[in-house]
């Protein structure tokens, strides 16, 4: 099974998904800031593996300290839960797993600093496990939304990459394909950061997944042929009506689609649904660097003195959602994720 | 004036597109083959100067002609005008520049040879000092259609690196521009080619034109937003019941446009329309090589084993386009272009 994250027994190792699909090279990291930057810096991306190292990261934030009482330890473990929640602000999986780390701190208060520190380590390890598990529900619900012979388009990578393993969208995709339901998938390429031609087509090739790469740009054309049956994406935090922040360009395929009639699903464990933001206006929408747009691959594209405007998201209207696939079970609007 | 497109008295000049912006490279050109490559290669891009580009390629192979009688001369030219137009399927402007040359020719079969060959030179002149008066017809025209203090969002490069000077979108953004018009264009960069972060960027910052690039996939966002007044691309060839075939990605906006109620315009040369064609569906449409998606700037984006689809153009239909301005005036739907 493809997995971008596991613990060796005395660090984090991640698979390097900015050298994907050129170099498959892993990295160990040792401590919670240098988690904080692979965060940060796209080595390990995708809102459910983001709550996953990040709970590694809180893990190997008490396994540094030094402190001998309870409460320096859990100042020690304060710092590291800021810093790694400095990262990426948009995905809230990040935050869901960094309070997970803490409630799991301030439970386990009376043991041995020791005990406790492994206790947390367990916890990471349980969010590592769950997310699995999570995500293979969701596949084998969203499996079942996807007809014989289909057609299947996504954008990003809500796939393997993107989670402890197995996917969301892409989970949704497996479990299809393991029924032999999976005609073609149509991967965006995923400009700027081209997670799709990089990291989706990469997982088609590893499992023998019938694809094709298309620029963003050609989604709709081929949508006009008739060649695409259904839209599923990931997420990187629903809000509590509906509205679905996940990659930039998500939102002009859930208006394509319903411009040519299509379903559009989303694909997301039910830590992505932030019950406390009542619309998805009111998601914090991350602005990364302007050389994600003007350069690549060591080639300038546009000109230095072209300002550049690089929203990492949007936001996608809950009316445009056809459903949203959880662990859960399937939603479909209104929603209501109180059940 | 930025032009891709002249004659130095003695070869075509052509500004190399596929160098900028990093560096101006002018290339210069004897045979109407290598001319052909240009086109092939992306040296020059952009329907109304590949016409222009074919002319004088014509008119290159009349000087490269051996021939001593009109009939031979004659079988030459028809050599150049097959290899010219097999370089690029769908700009019709390529196939109408090289009908005019072959009906120069034929109408000054009477003259000399060598009287032949400069009045097909003269004719490819006229063919870019007519573009470029054509472009400034439609940007006078066009411009009266951008509010004041406009957010403009184009798509590539129908600017004047797309035409002999000026530019059919580009001209009717710079006309508006002359005029105070315009607040800020945004640059959709145009995957896989990026023509607009490359090309129209570049037309932006040598202009002084307020801009912002963006992936294509942020356009919806920014519509979103309600920072979008009006989109305007040019065309490739636009067919008599005004569907419309240019850069892929264009249907992509003409649908987001009528989604967020915003005018959608086509500018482009009345040389433009193909009377021929009924509707965009007969509109070839041309593939191009998987690299263009796969790879960029010498880096691998997409895995070897991967399958791409990438078509250069899309279409899209009339209903969607609020006008196409030509320099014959403003045309609305329903269209008929026989006035």
């Amino acid at each position: 099974m493809i997995s971008p994250v596991r613990w060796d027994g005395e660090r984090l190792v991640l698979l390097d998904q900015t050298r994907l699909p050129a170099d498959e090279v892993e990295r160990r990291y040792a401590t919670w800031s240098e988690v904080a930057e692979a965060i940060r810096s796209l080595v390990v991306r995708g809102a459910p593996v983001i709550g996953v190292a990040a709970a590694f990261g809180v893990a190997l934030g008490a396994r540094e300290s030094r402190a001998t009482t309870f409460d320096g330890l859990l100042a020690d473990l304060e710092t590291a839960i800021k810093g790694l929640a400095s990262t990426r602000p948009t995905a809230v999986n990040l935050f869901w797993a960094l309070e997970r780390m803490r409630r799991s701190c301030l439970d386990h208060r009376t043991l041995p600093l020791d005990r406790l520190k492994a206790r947390l380590l367990e916890e990471a390890e349980a969010v590592l496990q769950e997310d699995v598990a999570a995500n293979r529900a969701i596949g084998s619900h969203g499996a079942a939304l996807v007809p014989d012979g289909a057609r299947i388009l996504t954008h990003c990578n809500a796939g393997a990459l993107a989670t402890a393993g197995y996917g969301t969208a892409g989970g949704v995709i497996r479990a299809a394909h393991a029924q032999g339901k999976v005609h073609l998938v149509w991967v965006d390429e995923t400009r700027p950061v081209l997670q799709g031609a990089r990291l989706t087509a990469w997982e088609c090739v590893k499992e023998g997944i019938p694809h094709r790469v298309i620029s963003d740009g050609a989604a709709a054309s081929v949508m006009a042929r008739g060649e695409v049956d259904l839209v599923v994406t990931g997420a990187d935090r629903i809000a509590a009506n509906g509205d679905t922040a996940n990659k930039i360009g998500t939102y002009a395929l859930a208006v394509l689609a319903k411009y040519h009639g299509l379903p559009f699903y989303v694909a997301a464990p039910f830590s992505t649904i932030d019950p406390t933001l009542p619309s998805g206006d009111l998601i914090p929408i991350e602005e990364r660097d302007a050389s994600e747009v003007r350069n690549f691959g060591g080639r300038q594209v546009a000109p230095t003195a072209s300002p550049v405007f690089n929203p990492a998201f949007d936001v996608t209207p809950a009316g445009l959602i056809t459903a949203i696939i959880t662990e859960r079970g399937i939603f479909r609007p209104p929603y209501n994720f109180s059940r």
